[in-house]
């Protein structure tokens, strides 16, 4: 008994209070068991957790400010705020940066990802929260528009129903939270390989990530991605390629890539980021 | 030059009259430079074809039967004929098997491919056609339905939109004439790749084969897929999976697979079957 207590001491948070990054596909449950939702409440302290919902991608951010809000606040939270930053001046808020400065979970809505960058990339708030999601001080969610901007790079916009090509997506910079990857969301549901595909081409150095709805890839504090939720978790890995026609193509000409290696990921399953590999 | 006479006479057949296998994923260019259907006119010997035209998967078998017979006459063939199997018991008809015994080409049209596979599959027809084929004494094309039927294991149908689960795609069996491949088709035309993983994570021995419309694999006598067309063809490997949960799920329960490899091959791109590699 004492052994674990020393052990538990030196190593005060257990697996359920460590900070993550939450990259939701977007409809995640709001209702009913609302797995992905409690994860990130539990992960950024549970009852005693304080929490900042940034809801500036939605063109309706009293609505969906409220809405979390409430979620939180039926688990337990006692206190949830919504930083309803609706221009860049308020980026630098005082009361603001105040609450973040103390709060241990950060949540971001959907919405439209190139709104929610252009209100918060390079803010002092923003700065800040991704200073201390870094330094593994807070928990921090997306879904949909919010999972989008976690890459430098960022999928914008795009299409479906064509052969990869480079004129089916449209980038732009993400916020660079998880510097590494290249999100997409709702991902089958709204038949998106083609277009994450057509973006990967032309950064096979980041791994493309695409989570459908309702499903999470949860980034742990070791490096593992944790899988979580009603859909998949699809990984595009173009590290191994050994060619693709990205630069001599142009509009919608159809893209080659040769020699990637692509995961299908579920519930329970659990991806290494250094290694590139699911765990068994 | 005598010298080249001579290995003319040893190898009596040039590229461009070697018979092949050609898997079109439908709507294939049939106005203007028709690189398709010219190819599959050139490998059946050009002016001196004799071709066959099977409608058999179609409601409207009169008139796309004609069609074709239109454009391959229009190309110079001199011997066209559309063998109309309606019933089964015309798959035992002896002018259409005299046909078929001096034929260099047939070809399946679109349509569904369970009327194609219950009218034709262990006819005498359609056996003799599939032992010309392996003999390599004729050239075969199927578009669209016709594609479909490729594979020992055939998709018959399915939806997309959804994460890969058992219940998007439906499996039945196809002709045999290319046993190691599961062939789809209209591929990011229709967003199929879904339905195509959530196939292969039932038949990992087999390799997906997914054609975009107006695009084609042929599969050569060498051994080698050449690539040709507007779209793409996309191949999933699952030779070197580690992991699917295939067996343990149900309806529409997420699968995951584990360790896939994926190519997407464009105009140009070949894929050595044997090594399961594209070609550089």
């Amino acid at each position: 008994m004492q052994k674990i207590e020393t052990k538990s001491n030196l190593s005060p948070q257990s697996q359920s209070t460590l900070t993550a990054i939450l990259v939701i596909g977007g409809a995640e449950d709001k209702v009913h068991g609302r797995e992905i939702l409690h994860t990130f409440f539990a992960r950024s302290g549970g009852i005693d957790a304080k929490i900042a919902i940034i809801p500036s991608a939605s063109r309706e951010p009293v609505l969906i400010g409220d809405r979390y809000l409430r979620i939180f606040e039926e688990m337990g939270a006692k206190y949830v705020k919504v930083l309803d930053v609706r221009d860049r001046d308020q980026g630098n808020d005082s009361n603001f940066l105040e609450f973040v400065e103390e709060c241990t979970g950060v949540f971001m809505t959907g919405g439209d990802q190139l709104r929610l960058c252009g209100l918060l990339a390079d803010t002092p708030l923003m700065d800040r929260i991704i200073q201390r999601v870094r330094a593994k001080e807070i928990t921090l969610a997306g879904t949909s528009a919010g999972a989008a901007v976690m890459g430098y790079q960022m999928i914008a916009g795009g299409s479906s129903g064509e052969s990869p090509n480079r004129a089916l997506v449209d980038m732009a910079m993400g916020l660079g939270i998880i510097p590494e990857v290249l999100v997409d969301q709702h991902f089958y549901n709204r038949n998106r390989l083609a277009r994450l595909l057509s973006a990967i081409s032309g950064h096979p150095n980041l791994l493309g990530v695409g989570i459908d709805e309702d499903t999470c890839a949860m980034f742990d504090s070791d490096g593992i991605i944790q899988v979580m939720g009603k859909g998949t978790v699809t990984i595009i890995d173009a590290h191994h390629i050994t060619h693709t026609n990205h630069s001599q193509v142009h509009g919608n000409e159809s893209l080659n890539i040769h020699n990637l290696r692509l995961h299908v990921l579920c519930h329970g399953d659990r991806y290494d980021l250094q290694h590139k590999k699911p765990l068994a």
